[in-house]
């Protein structure tokens, strides 16, 4: 047996991953010992689905409707969620006023601007938000893309339309979306992650990819939304890029596992649940991670 | 061995079911490849579970309660649900707006009308609804014949009224309601499904009758209405009655198979959603189905 | 072997103990023979949570968001059950209208004022709903500390302010509730039941405690909801006190069951839920339960 070193690594690259994988480890140990509050302003499909992510891995949860409460939680917790889903017109006021006082605290916050593109309440709402730089904002490619042109931060031309009838549906590649997400993330100064077979994650500089998971993920309503939540929770422990990678490392290890036992999207679901519960810091920070510059 | 032909029916009845069964095979798989996008305007209580239904079996699924978005769902879907469930004031805009999208575009849509006979919004938006003639209504029996009576179409004698404390119950037995289901399916054009121990489905002309599925269906929320949201999705590929019936069959070849490994209601709904996604076409079509004239 | 009556005990104590455990087993069959329709006003995120955990339990469960919908179910229902978690405009007119009409009516309602001390709409709401004396006030220490307050009925120096960013969660022992608790007995005439480790019901004269169920309540949203859900079913077929009581031993018996063969938090759920359906009168009767003079 030669004495080669071969395990002390003197690759840039694989010296930030070692270093991005201890940081995603310390968040789950972090966020199981915080047990932040994070207020949510979700939808009414997944709203459940969402709680329940987020009290399996470690985060108290809260879900309100109205302005004042909405603005309550984000003064108090350690986080904030927004997503658009089922928007109503209570919205209108809930969320850019979370917004705003997430933003004006330095609380972090997490966008996740599903259903953009029908609707007038949703793009006017989208456009208020744009001035409160959320910490993170996590979508499948369409949306992330359809939210940098809606802010303006996209040359018109540069990526493609989405057709109006798959507008929940993650029709473009996570690659096409590469483009998209570093320019948001350089306008927020936080982390965009986008969900697909591949997640991609960056703050604007690094671009992270997390593998794992299975297709049944996506014959289940709310696993983009639950992971926006989890994302939140991260959020409140860690940095936005960290917090994000954390937990798309935490939703891939966990559908990987629960795929290996599930009959279908409903025991999946469950068994998906139960392992965001179970799995170890460890486990969770081993999960298939590359690194790359943006 | 002899040459009996007694495979080759000659009996009418036995050659038209052999050809609905071959049509609600051909359903199940057309719904699976073309994954139609269907919006759906639904209740509170079992909005995740009509999600979960509809991507199990195929279809893309989409809720939303502003009027706006609701008719942008219905001009871009390939079919539309509406369940009177949880009924709010939005809904007094945007079930009428969409249902009328609807009809003027020819999209089928499907109309559930769970807790008619409580509250007068509830009664004002059904009024509205008779013109745009859904292309399935589905319901237990009560329902039906309420609303049958609702719109006109049952002599107001001729028909038992519901008492008040069972609105949202199958009071009434199936069988009860066969004559407002075809008033029903007569105005409509369409077809009219009530759901029971034995479900009826009829276009005015024939009467179907599927079995199967369990008792424990009454003891979760939500089966009744996510099959009127499933059925959405097979209007997408099929004609009414042929979309009615599958979505009868698929729930019933279900439940029969998830009743055989249930301990209880929460692990029978798992099953069900799981088998809805595995069941074969041909597993489907087998579903014990016969064939009456109206 | 002696003859020495030892099965027959002389103490009050254990003698009011063997009455209240068969009132809680006719209560158990009682609710589900009779299957009481009972009407509830809850939040969104649990919504179905309560309503599967009412069904799996014998009740017939409606859920309503409009003020004469509510009016209507509270009119025709054995009981009303209304949850404060996710407050919206409409329920500012839906719940105390719902109350009033079962406290005019001597229908039994439980009132869950879950979120209590975050936004002024439901401290509004809460405090009209003084005046009609909830059969049943369901939560945890904190939430039961803080409804007491409200009322007036605690001396403000008695007992300790929460910090606001642990709102939903039970940060005081369920033993500093004490207090609090038979003083809202006292006012309501009624029950109340605080949750935590240890579950204390009153009835501004006795005491009782029951123990069970496992730490991953927790971890799941709407364990403490649906038990007010099914507490208001109880509490069609028995006294306020003997209802909060078998619905107590009911969750207990059930937790302690399901625990048994959890793998994490969601499939504890589905056992739970299950569990739930399937114990006889008898096994949550026998839960472990005692009882003192408040």
């Amino acid at each position: 047996m030669t004495n080669d070193n071969r395990t002390v690594s003197t690759d840039p690259a694989a010296l930030d991953e070692a270093r991005l994988r201890a940081s995603i480890a310390a968040a789950v140990d972090g966020l199981r010992a915080v047990r932040p509050m994070v207020g949510s302003i979700t939808n009414a499909v997944s709203m459940e689905f969402v709680a329940n992510a987020q009290l399996a891995a470690g985060v108290c949860a809260a879900m309100v409707y109205l302005a004042d409460e909405a603005e309550a939680l984000a003064r108090v917790g350690g986080a904030l969620y927004v997503n658009m889903g089922t928007l109503m017109d209570v919205h209108a006021q809930s969320i850019p006023r979370a917004a705003r006082v997430a933003h004006e605290l330095g609380t972090p916050w997490v966008l996740d601007p599903v259903g953009i593109g029908i609707g007038a309440l949703r793009e006017q709402v989208l456009g208020e938000l744009r001035a409160y730089r959320p910490s993170i904002v996590r979508g499948n490619a369409t949306e992330v893309i359809a939210l940098a042109r809606l802010w303006g931060l996209l040359d018109e031309a540069s990526s493609p339309h989405t057709p109006a009838d798959r507008v929940v549906e993650a029709t473009d590649a996570v690659a096409s979306a590469r483009g998209a997400a570093v320019a948001l993330a350089r306008w927020t100064g936080g982390a965009v992650a986008v969900s697909g077979p591949i997640d991609l994650v960056t703050d604007g500089a690094a671009v992270a990819f997390s593998t794992g998971g299975s297709p049944l993920m996506e014959r289940v309503t709310g696993f983009g939304c639950s992971l926006g939540g989890v994302s939140a929770g991260y959020a409140a422990v860690a940095d936005p890029f960290c917090a994000a990678c954390a937990a798309a490392a935490h939703y891939n290890a966990a559908g990987t596992r629960a795929a290996g036992r599930a009959e279908g999207p409903a025991s999946f679901k469950a068994a998906f649940v139960d392992e965001l519960y179970r799995l170890s810091a460890a486990e969770v920070a081993a999960n298939p991670l590359t690194l790359e510059e943006a």
